[in-house]
């Protein structure tokens, strides 16, 4: 999806409340900023928040903290929310790389919505589903690790089932067609909500490690 | 697929000489009906025989033995080879609940090819992917454990996935829409000759066991 740049986009968002600053500081202790003992899940590339702001409104027990290294995607993001107010949800500015240097075992979900599939297989590595990324988040989970991942891009899905099983994962629920099997009550990320409108095929699983 | 109703099917078939009579007499010495070392592989619910016929014709080197429940199907694989006069296939009439009785340490691969996917969850156990029928497969093969699954079926793909991830299958290879990534070179079921032709999807993966 190509976006109008947004003027002062940076400025825009480290002005906001909703944006964790330094998150490096805050390892181990996410907990603060939302005043409460709910469980935190986390979303890597959260884009224009259309999913986490959903699942923020409809779950206001549960914590969400949307991750996007596009200051020109976040920007919407900030600006949607900062008309909302609601106090369970959070992003933070950063590259996904450094997932495991800024959460530690304090994540009860990861959400993975239509992730960049880098089809290229000298880019594999870059794939939020590849080893690389699957070492990574084996520290940031609270409890029993679990990823949530849906996208329209079939390479990629069939990538990351291999990936997750190889890494030790089960598969808790899978649908190759979520069109078909789809639960109107679950949040729609904005590309879904255009995929579905013109009959894409949409794969999700739900990836459990003990 | 419907099919006339063949006048003495069980007959024909017993008279052949590539039906193996009384399985479970010869649980771990099938070599000896190749007179040959060549690995065995099997396919469970082989039909009217196409892709078995196939692979044996492509793969001189390797044994195949099909098996069927159905005398009113198998008898027309019976018809088909007694023309052509292969050395390296065998069937058995039986149901594959007995599998575990007839084959041990035997057995390099294990092809499932549109199998019945029993849609009711009441007759889960029955399809061929079930916590049953993999317990029992567990001791048919040879070294480590490959089975090689192909269907049209995506709720049993689904299924089938899920529960050989369970039993501790890697999924070394996937393809979740097998038209696009088709391999002219391999060997066709009559069933996916017939969907090729239609357009449907075909799902294949490969699952391995050590």
């Amino acid at each position: 999806m190509r976006l109008k740049k947004v003027k002062d986009a940076k400025e825009i968002i480290e002005k906001s409340n909703y944006l964790i600053k330094d998150p490096k500081n805050y390892i181990g202790k996410y907990k603060k900023f939302f005043s409460n003992k709910n469980i935190i899940c986390v979303e890597i590339g959260t884009g224009k928040g259309d999913f986490l702001i959903e699942m923020a409104k409809k779950h206001p027990n549960i914590n969400y903290i949307g991750i996007e290294k596009a200051d020109s995607v976040l920007v919407r993001a900030i600006q949607k929310i900062d008309i909302l107010e609601l106090a369970n949800i959070k992003f933070i500015l950063m590259d996904a790389l450094e997932i495991n240097e800024i959460f530690k075992k304090e994540i009860e979900t990861l959400y993975l919505n239509f992730s960049d599939p880098w089809p290229k297989n000298k880019h594999a590595n870059r794939r939020l589903t590849s080893p690389l990324f699957l070492d990574k988040y084996d520290s940031i989970f609270k409890d029993k690790k679990e990823i949530r991942l849906k996208t329209d891009n079939r390479k990629f899905f069939e990538y990351s089932l291999i990936e997750l099983v190889k890494k030790g994962y089960m598969i808790s629920d899978l649908s190759l067609n979520l069109y078909d099997d789809f639960d109107k009550n679950s949040a729609q990320t904005e590309y879904e909500t255009k995929f579905l409108k013109n009959g894409y095929n949409i794969y999700q699983l739900i990836a459990i490690k003990e």
